[in-house]
C-alpha cells in the first residue's frame, strides 16, 4: 500500500495485526517469527536476538537481557514483552498451542528439532512459507521515502565519483572511496560496490581489482546505500574515452531493453513477463545468450527481496513494490553493459528513484 | 594442530581429506556442505554461492557461472569442479547415494525439503552435526599467524585511538573513526566496535551513542579486525580521569578474574571449568550476579565460533584453539568493566595475541 499510515506501523495492531489476519487466513493459530529482518519490519527492533509469536490472540516479542533497554526504546506500542532468558525457545514453546506456523526458509533443521522437542504435543508445527516477506514486498509511503532517501544519497555519491574521474584510478580505489563516503554520510553500503572496467565488466559479479582503469573502456558501476535500515541499488555503465562503435551499439541496445522493461513493470504483470519484455530487443539483436541473469528484484530492508523479476519467477508485480530493472549484456573477454534503475510501482504510473542520466556518459 | 602444514590445506587431500575421514567415522558416505564459511575453510573459495560434497570417494565443489573464474583462481588443487547451474541442488542430489549427512544447524527446513525431493530414494539424508566447525576450532600455524596479524592491527588502532583521546569525544565518533581506520588498513571490523562510557558500559552490548564521554568515566572499548578472512577480538576498559576507588576496585577484581581464567585455559579443561575459574574471585567479592555472560568463545573465520567457554558449554579446550578470555562486571546505571584477551592454546603454554597493557590506563 502506498497510502500514508497515520499510526505507527510497528505497533502491535499495525503490521503485527495485518500479519495476524494472514496467519488466520492460512488456518494457523500463530506464526513463530525468528528472522531478524522480519522482526525489525514488524516491531522496529534492531538487536541481534529476538523472536515473536503472532496470531489473532497474541502479539508477543522476546529478547534477552542484553537488549531489554533497546527493546523498550524501539519496539512498537502494544507488543507484549515478557522478561526472557537468552535461550527463549522453551519460553516461547510454552505459549504455543494448536497449529503454529514457522518460517521454513529461515529456521534451520536443528532449530526446528529443538522447538519440536520443547513444544511436545501441545502444538503442531507447520511450515508457513514467507508471510512476512510477502507483506514486506509491498511498501508503505514511509518506507518508500526511506528508500528514496537512500537512492538519493547513492546518486550524490555517483556524481562525486564521476567528478573525481575514473581513468587512471584502480577499480578498487574508486569502489573503496565510494564506500568510505557512504559511511561518512551516516549510511552503509547495501553491498560492496562493483567497479568493473573493460573485460572485467563482462563478469556480472566482478570484484573490483588493482587494475588501473584505462582509456576507451566501459566501466560497470553498481552501488547502493542503506540508510535508516532501507537499501537502494543502482547501476550505470560509463565510458572513459570513446569506447568505439560496437560498445556504443551494445550500450544503446541495453538502454532500449531497459526502457522496454520499465514500461512493462506494472501492477498485475508477472515477474517473468517483465523479464521477457527486456529480452525481446536483446534477443532480436542476437545477444540473448549474453543476458545471463534475471531482470530485477525487490529492494527494501534487504537489497534482495521480493518480488523477483526473472524467467523462473512466479511472483506478480503489485502496486507498492520497489524493484530494480537491470538488464545487461556481457561479452566475455571484452566488456559488459548493465543499466539499473530502482522503481516504485504505482497505481497510475511508476516512480523512478534513480536520478542519474542514462545517456552514455564519458568520464575522464 | 599447531604444526606447520607444508602443503596447501585447501587442496582436496588437505582439510577435505581430513573431513572425509570424519565423515567415514560417522558412518556416512558423504557430507553435503552448504555453509559458505565452511566452504571457504575447506577450499579457499570466497564467493557467495557454492556447495561441496565430501566423502572418502569424492571431493566435489560446485558454484554457478558468475563465480567460475574466481573458483578457478581460489579453490585448492584436486577438487572436482564440474560446470553447474545457478541452482545446483538437483545436480548435487544426482551424485548422492547411501547415507549422506547435512549440516543441520545451517540447512533450512525448506532447503532440506528441496534436497529430499531431488534425492528421492537414492540416498538417506541425515543430520551430521558440526563436523567442519569442529575442525575449524583447532587452528593450524598459518591460521594462527593470520589471527595474530588481525590482532596486531587492532592493537595498533587501539593505540592510535588512545593517542587521540576519549574525553570530550562522543562514543560514536571514537567507534566510527576506528572502523574507518581498520578499513583504510585493508581490513574489515570483526563487528561494529563498542565504545561505552559510564552507565552505558554497564550494558554488555551497548551501541555507541551521541553522548559525549565525560571525565572520571570508565570506558568499555571492544574491537576487532578481520584481515585476510581471519578475525580478532579484544576489549579494554579505560578511565578518562581518576574514576574513583570503587571503580578501581572493580577493575582490579576483573583483572584478577581474567588472570585466573587465563591460567585455567589449558588443553583438556572443559569450557565450563575455565568459565568457573573466572567466577571464583568475582563471586567471592559478591558480584557473581553482575557477570552475566560467558567467559569466552573461539575466534577464526568467524568472530564467534567454537569452543564455547561458558557454564552451559560441553566443549573441551584443545591445543590449537584460539579463544577469547573476557570476564566482566556490570553495575546497572553506574559503570561496567570488561577485559578481554585473545589466546592461542598451546601444548606447553598459551600465547596471548593481545598486546595492550591491562593496567588501568587513564586516557585524557
Amino acid at each position: 500500500m502506498s497510502s500514508t499510515e497515520a499510526t505507527d506501523p510497528t505497533a502491535a495492531d499495525g503490521r503485527g495485526g495485518r500479519l495476524a489476519e494472514l496467519v488466520a487466513r492460512e488456518g494457523l493459530d500463530a506464526l513463530f517469527v525468528g528472522d531478524l529482518t522480519n522482526i525489525r519490519y514488524l516491531t522496529a527492533f534492531t538487536g541481534t536476538n529476538a523472536a515473536c509469536l503472532v496470531g489473532p490472540d497474541e502479539r508477543v516479542f522476546l529478547t534477552d537481557f542484553r537488549y531489554v533497554e533497546r527493546a523498550e526504546a524501539e519496539v512498537g506500542e502494544g507488543w507484549e514483552r515478557p522478561p526472557a532468558e537468552r535461550d527463549f525457545v522453551p519460553q516461547l514453546a510454552a505459549r504455543m498451542k494448536g497449529r503454529v506456523g514457522f518460517e521454513d526458509a529461515k529456521l534451520s533443521v536443528r532449530q526446528l528439532g529443538k522447538l519440536r522437542e520443547a513444544v511436545g504435543k501441545r502444538a503442531e508445527l507447520l511450515p508457513a512459507g514467507d508471510l512476512v516477506e510477502e507483506m514486506r514486498a509491498v511498501k508503505d509511503a514511509a518506507e518508500i521515502e526511506r528508500i528514496a532517501a537512500a537512492a538519493g544519497l547513492a546518486d550524490e555519491i555517483y556524481r562525486w565519483a564521476i567528478e573525481r574521474g575514473l581513468a587512471g584510478r584502480t577499480e578498487l580505489e574508486v569502489a573503496r572511496s565510494c564506500e568510505a563516503r557512504i559511511r561518512e554520510s551516516g549510511a552503509e553500503p547495501s553491498f560492496a560496490p562493483i567497479v568493473a572496467a573493460g573485460p572485467n565488466g563482462a563478469l556480472p559479479h566482478a570484484e573490483p581489482g588493482e587494475r588501473e582503469i584505462g582509456a576507451g573502456a566501459l566501466v560497470v558501476f553498481d552501488m547502493g546505500a542503506q540508510l535508516d535500515g532501507y537499501c537502494s541499488d543502482c547501476t550505470r555503465t560509463f565510458a572513459t574515452t570513446d569506447p568505439g562503435d560496437e560498445a556504443r551499439e551494445v550500450y544503446e541496445l541495453v538502454r532500449t531493453a531497459q526502457a522496454a522493461a520499465l514500461g512493462a513493470v506494472r501492477p498485475g504483470v508477472g515477474g517473468r513477463d517483465a523479464d521477457a519484455a527486456a529480452r525481446v530487443p536483446i534477443e532480436s539483436a542476437g545477444h540473448g545468450e549474453r543476458f545471463g541473469h534475471g531482470l530485477g528484484h525487490g529492494v527494501g530492508l534487504e537489497v534482495h527481496e521480493g518480488p523477483r523479476l526473472a524467467a523462473s519467477s512466479e511472483d506478480e508485480i503489485r502496486e507498492g513494490n520497489v524493484v530494480t530493472v537491470e538488464p545487461g549484456i556481457y561479452l566475455p573477454g571484452r566488456f559488459g553493459v548493465r543499466i539499473e534503475d530502482l522503481v516504485v510501482v504505482g497505481g497510475q504510473s511508476n516512480r523512478n528513484l534513480s536520478g542519474l542520466s542514462k545517456e552514455l556518459t564519458v568520464v575522464g
